[in-house]
């Protein structure tokens, strides 16, 4: 083990998926871009993928601020801002088989190059999950699909909170009967690493400089005291000993 | 596919765990045995391993019957009736940690020898997960410890209700997206089956006729119409046309 000391706790990590994960940006507009070709559907897809995103917190927020109106999983959300989206950008004749399709192109992302490599080689010493607010579907369907080796799957719709609510952190670590700091989050995001630090989590930081593709304006840079600083899953994975 | 067409819209399969996936009693029996002979404790180790096993449904019904009292985890139960036995038993200078030792053992169990081979090929065309009265660390933990290859844990403690309460099997489909014909129930056990068959699931059913050694008593045979019956999980994956 070449871990650090005070990370010789950790018994499992769990991972920001969107972004850190995944390349939800180039994957659905892959997709999309090809699915409309055979589909005879002209739109602005990278627009369209953009604004979706956009979409995403303002989203999980309002379910956040408004918990008495119960938790609204994300495939839920999804569809409901495309449904908007798909007016506001004038992309007419899409049937309901058609916004399902769209919709479920968030289970179908492919990974950045290095996390399969990576997550395999952490599997050996530790129990890895995302810690997404993807839901537990969603989150199954695409580690399927792009071949992520979890143990078990965490998601914000097991304990009915988005992250950053301190509910999703905590719980993943009430799930595996460990203490905050025997779980390491790790993320692409430098917020997702503040709540999770301010509760007692350890914390990796994972640069992805192209998620946003040219609309990034942040995370190029860790931001706050995180106990690991790796440049991708691979060296991660050195770095934690594996 | 050699599955039977009613099965063909099969996407998902949830196995019970203790007794159907893993040889909970001779694992827990030879485990005690060593490590006693390590630690100098005398005890009938088979006689305790059986009566504590007695107590696992008792103990899951009385939390079933006051849900007032909120979930209680099956570590929790176990750690609760261990402690009652070792003092029945009359079992002396048992430290606490020792009667933690002994209550993961339930984290430390062996799959039947065909468990794993089994799992394996099914993972290939279908979700597979436990459907497990277990938490979700203990089922986790033993995944690590046996190889199993799931692809996400579904366990009694994510719905807050211990099988065979109805929202485990319904809750299964709803985390996966799933309507209830979608999803499959593997059991060893006929009244696992019986309640999942009552709520739309597809079942099979794989005999474990040693489970309970010489106190075995029931479940040697299928008592139901199960949509399939395999006599061991390479034999379901075959069956499943994997």
């Amino acid at each position: 083990m070449r871990a650090m000391p005070d990370l010789h706790a950790v018994k499992a990590m769990v991972f920001d998926v969107f972004g850190t994960v995944v390349d939800w940006r180039s994957s659905l507009i892959a997709d999309f871009t090809r699915w409309a070709q055979t589909h005879g559907i002209k739109a602005d897809w990278t627009a369209l993928v953009d604004a979706w995103r956009q979409a995403y917190v303002p989203s999980m927020d309002e379910v956040r601020r408004h918990p008495e109106n119960g938790f609204v999983p994300l495939d839920e959300l999804h569809r409901r801002s495309l449904e908007r989206l798909v007016e506001q950008f004038g992309i007419a004749n899409l049937t309901d088989l058609h916004l399902d399709y769209l919709t479920r192109g968030w289970h179908r992302l492919d990974p950045w190059r290095d996390s399969v490599a990576g997550l395999t080689a952490l599997k050996r010493n530790f129990i890895i999950a995302p810690l997404s607010n993807g839901n537990v579907a969603l989150l199954t369907n695409m580690a399927k699909y792009a071949g992520l080796p979890w143990d078990l799957i965490l998601s914000a719709e097991l304990f009915g909170h988005y992250k950053p609510d301190s509910e999703t952190y905590l719980g993943a670590a009430r799930l595996l009967g460990l203490r905050p700091d025997q779980l390491m989050m790790v993320a692409a995001h430098n917020d997702d690493l503040f709540a999770a630090q301010a509760l007692g989590l350890k914390t990796a930081f994972v640069p992805r400089s192209t998620e946003y593709g040219p609309l990034q304006v942040r995370d190029f840079q860790p931001e706050g005291s995180w106990d690991l600083v790796a440049k991708d899953f691979v060296d991660l994975a050195d770095k934690m000993g594996c």
